[in-house]
């Protein structure tokens, strides 16, 4: 029995590898296993089944044995832990790898996230061209001090890590697009994980879902 | 020598638990492990030597030996890996209680901190009236799905553990404290942790750093 997954039966991304599965999936890659992926119409993860795997009813949920988990950075971190590939050896390092893991959801993340709702929810509304721009400067508030520590290096703490991985799953959001054009070194840092073979994998096979249902 | 780690000099907060070394704090205490506190300024939060530990120029910061680490989420986790008291001993709980601490920080938290940012930054724009009750909204969307979870148990996941650290600190601060209204449970629960003799010791040892500071 392979570890299973749950993606987006019909993901609102169309398939550019935004949904949250997305980091799970590379993950994987990263190290090797193989997977299994259960998709979940947008009605069924409102359902008790699914509720009982994410109470919050969204995606990805992890299931290996007894065990379900949820919460990408949760699942990312248990691979991790499990495989070699994501984590290093050394054990302050691999704290440190860790906490750019919560940097990337805790930190960077949110006002990202603040700016895709305001697209989405508050488009008609007569003050959003005032709080776009806002929503834009809190973004890039971040990302000054992101690059600074980046600097010239691949990543963000000696080898690639599940901390890199959560991180460039964060600035891959289009919300940021605009304010990453800044900062050379951060829009370098997240092309050079996307060459990965790993990513490519990952995102081939999330890609795979939206083309095959574009098919019907 | 003992861990350290930083705190405002002046908290925001006014000694009410609500800065990020609380949860730290609370980590210490629960494990029994003793640290000091450097205590820094607004200023000298934006200087190199602070931005060598923590790249976003805020606190906490934790460092012990050569180990210097950031983000309160990666702290606690740190310190629960090293002590028992916040961890479940066996494999499947240990990474369930992570996830917790994840949904926290990366679900349950960002709403409440975007109705915090929105009542500081733009309590005079026009929309403020308007946009208040749709960022309650969003916190609220939450919080059905945590209390059906939680339902008539003490915590999250069998004991007390690192999650339900990182969930109480979220769900305890005040721009969520009208959406826990309505849900029992949570407030409970809030309560059930809040009277926990390292929360208490914790809090004791913040709310002293804001006594002080008042005494000149």
């Amino acid at each position: 029995m392979l570890p299973t997954i749950t993606a987006f039966e019909a993901s609102p991304d169309r398939g550019r590898g935004l949904a949250r599965d997305m980091p799970v999936r590379w993950a994987f890659e990263e190290v090797g296993v193989p997977y299994d992926v259960r998709l979940v119409s947008f009605e069924a993860m409102k359902q008790p089944p699914h509720i009982a795997l994410q109470p919050f009813g969204q995606i990805p949920t992890y299931e290996a044995g007894d065990l379900a988990l949820f919460e990408s950075g949760a699942i990312v971190l248990h691979i991790a832990e499990r495989h070699p590939g994501l984590l290093p050896a050394d054990a302050d390092a691999r704290s440190r790898a860790i906490a750019w893991m919560f940097s990337a959801v805790a930190t960077v993340e949110p006002p990202i996230v603040e700016r895709e709702q305001a697209i989405l929810t508050e488009r008609d509304k007569p003050w959003h061209g005032e709080r776009l721009p806002m929503l834009g400067a809190r973004i890039a508030k971040r990302l000054p001090a992101l690059a600074a520590r980046l600097g010239e290096s691949d990543w963000l703490d000696g080898d690639f890590s599940a901390g890199d991985l959560m991180m460039v799953s964060t600035l891959r959001r289009p919300a940021a697009a605009e304010a990453l054009n800044g900062f050379g070194n951060l829009a370098a840092y997240v092309a050079r994980a996307e060459a990965r073979p790993a990513f490519q994998r990952a995102f081939a096979a999330q890609r795979a879902v939206f083309e095959a249902a574009q098919r019907g």
